[in-house]
C-alpha cells in the first residue's frame, strides 16, 4: 500500500512536471511567434488580468467537479479564515512589485546584460528555498543548482552579454532585489501550498489568483485606464493573444501543482530546461542559429540535472 | 606507522601537483611573452631537442645524487633490460606523430576552432583511463570530468570560436585522432611510471626522455638542417628562449612525477587550472580584458574540482 502510494505520488509528480516544462516551453515559443509577427498592440495590463480570471475560473470549475465527485467537507470547502487566507496576497504582492520594477530597471540595464542579470534568480531561489524551506539539499545538489545557472547563462551568451561588465551598482541592486522578489515569491507559493497538504490544491489556487485578480485590476486602471476607455477592453486582440493568455494561465496552474507536490528547486530545473527547449524549437522554427555557447550551456544543465538526481541517492 | 607514511604520500601528491601547475601556468605566460615581443626567430625543433636533452641531464645528475646516497640497487641501477625498456619509445614517438598533425591540421582547421577542439584532449584522456588503466572513476567523478572539459571550452570562448560549426570532418577526424594520440601517449607513461613502483623515478625518466633527444634529433634534421647550417644552431637565440627551455624541461619532469606518483586525471585537472591562472595573469600583465565566459568556464571549472573531490568521499 504504501508502495502504491509512493508510485501514485511519483507520477503525479512526474506528470506536473512534465506539464510545467512543456507549457513554458510553448510559451516561450508563443513570445517569439507574436513578437516575430510584430503584435504586441493590445494592453498588457488587460491580457494579465485575464490570466489571472482564467485561473480563478479554472480552479472553480475544477472545485465544482470535486464537489460533484466526493462532496463538500473541511478540505475543500471555499471558505475560509483570516488565518488561512493572510498570507495568501503576498505571492501576488510581490509579483506585482516586481513587474513594477521590471519597467524600470531598463533604465540602468540593458537588454543583452538584464538576460544575464536574470539568472540570479536560480540562485536567490536556491538560497531562500535554503533559508526558508526545511529540506534540504545535499553538497551534490547545491553544485548541481549552482551548474544549473552557469549552464542557463552560458547558453544565452552572445557577444552582447560583455555590455552586463558595463552594468553600474544601482543596475545590480535593482536586479538583485528582482531576483530576491521572485524567489521569495516562489519560496511563499510553495510554503502555502504545503501548510496544509490535505487541503484541496484548488481551493488553494481560488485564494491565491484572486488576489492576482484584485491586484492586476489596480495595474490596469492604473496604467491603461485611458487606452481602454478610447479603444475598448479587447483593442488589438488576435488569436494569438488568446492563445498566449490560455497558455500563460495554464503554465500558472502548473506552477501551483509544482509547488504542491514537487517544491521550487524542481519548478527551476523545468523552467530552465523548457528554456532550452524552446531555444532549440526557435531554431526549427524561425531558423535561429545553433551556437556554440547554446551547445556548452546545454550540456552544462543536462549534467546538473543529472548530479540533481544522483544527489539525492547519497 | 601507516598513517605517517600515507601523510608523506600525500604530501608528495601536493608538492607534484603544486609544481606542474606553477610552471605549466608560467609555461604560458612565458608563450604570451614571447609572442607578444615578437620573437619566434629560432629553430623550434633546437629547443625542442634542447629540452629533451636538459630532462635527461637534469634526470642523470639526479641519479648521481642517488647512488651516493643510497648506492647502486636493483631499482636504482641505470642499465635495463629489453624486456622494460620496450615501451619507453611508445610516448615519445605519439608526441612525435602528434606535433607533425600539428603542422597539417591548420590546413583544415582554423585557429580559433582548434582552441575549441584541443579540449578533446581532456575527454579523451578521461576514456582512454578508464579503458585502459585499472582505477575507476566514480558517477560523480564523470560528471566533474566532463564539466572541466565543457568549462574549459567555455572559459576560452569568442566570438570566433564559432567557425568550429564550420570544420569539416577531415578536421575533426584529425582533431580527434590528436586527441586520441595525447591521450594514449599520457596513458602509455602513467602505465609505464606505475608498472614497477619501486624502480627510481630517475632511471625511468632518463629512458623516457633518451627516446625523446634521438627522435627530437630526428625531427631537428630533416626539418631545419639548412637553417641550423647556413646559420647556427643558436640562431635567434635570446635569454627568453633559454627561460622557456628550462621551463619546458622542468614542466616535463613534472608532468613525469604526477604520472608516477598520481595519475592522468590529476595531471588533466592541474593543466587545466593552470590555463586559468595564466588567463588570469594575464590579463594583470598584459591588460588583457575579463570575458563573462572566462567567469562563466572558471567558475564551472572550480564546481568540477570540487565535484570531483567530493566523488571519492562516495
Amino acid at each position: 500500500m504504501a508502495v502504491k502510494a509512493e508510485t501514485l505520488e511519483w507520477k503525479r509528480r512526474s506528470v506536473v512536471i512534465v506539464a510545467l516544462t512543456v507549457l513554458t516551453s510553448s510559451q516561450g515559443i508563443l513570445i517569439a511567434w507574436t513578437k516575430r509577427a510584430g503584435f504586441y498592440k493590445y494592453s498588457v495590463t488587460t491580457a494579465n488580468f485575464l490570466v489571472e480570471l482564467l485561473k480563478c475560473v479554472i480552479s472553480l470549475v475544477a472545485l465544482f467537479r470535486v464537489w460533484q465527485n466526493e462532496g463538500v467537507t473541511e478540505d475543500n470547502k471555499l471558505n475560509t479564515t483570516f488565518d488561512e487566507v493572510k498570507v495568501y496576497p503576498i505571492p501576488a504582492m510581490l509579483y506585482l512589485v516586481k513587474n513594477l520594477l521590471q519597467y524600470y530597471i531598463f533604465i540602468y540595464v540593458d537588454a543583452p546584460s538584464y538576460q544575464v542579470l536574470k539568472n540570479l534568480n536560480i540562485i536567490s531561489t536556491g538560497v531562500l528555498y535554503w533559508l526558508f524551506l526545511s529540506r534540504r539539499l545535499s553538497n551534490i545538489q547545491w553544485c548541481a543548482f549552482l551548474l544549473l545557472a552557469l549552464g542557463c547563462t552560458t547558453a544565452q551568451l552572445n557577444p552582447s552579454s560583455e555590455h552586463v561588465f558595463q552594468t553600474h551598482m544601482e543596475g545590480w541592486t535593482m536586479a538583485i532585489i528582482m531576483a530576491l522578489l521572485s524567489g521569495f515569491a516562489g519560496v511563499y507559493t510553495e510554503a502555502i501550498m504545503k501548510k496544509r497538504p490535505s487541503r484541496n490544491i484548488n481551493v488553494q489556487n481560488f485564494w491565491l489568483y484572486i488576489f492576482g485578480v484584485v491586484f492586476n485590476f489596480g495595474a490596469m486602471v492604473v496604467q491603461d485606464f485611458n487606452a481602454i476607455t478610447e479603444r475598448g477592453f479587447f483593442h488589438g486582440y488576435t488569436m494569438s493573444t488568446f492563445i498566449m493568455i490560455i497558455n500563460h494561465a495554464l503554465s500558472g496552474i502548473a506552477v501551483s501543482l509544482v509547488m504542491k507536490f514537487a517544491d521550487n528547486i524542481v519548478k527551476v530545473y523545468s523552467t530552465s530546461v523548457a528554456m532550452l527547449f524552446t531555444a532549440l524549437l526557435s531554431m526549427g522554427l524561425f531558423g535561429f542559429r545553433l551556437t556554440l555557447p547554446f551547445c556548452l550551456g546545454t550540456m552544462i544543465v543536462s549534467v546538473a540535472v543529472y548530479l540533481h538526481s544522483q544527489g539525492k541517492a547519497t
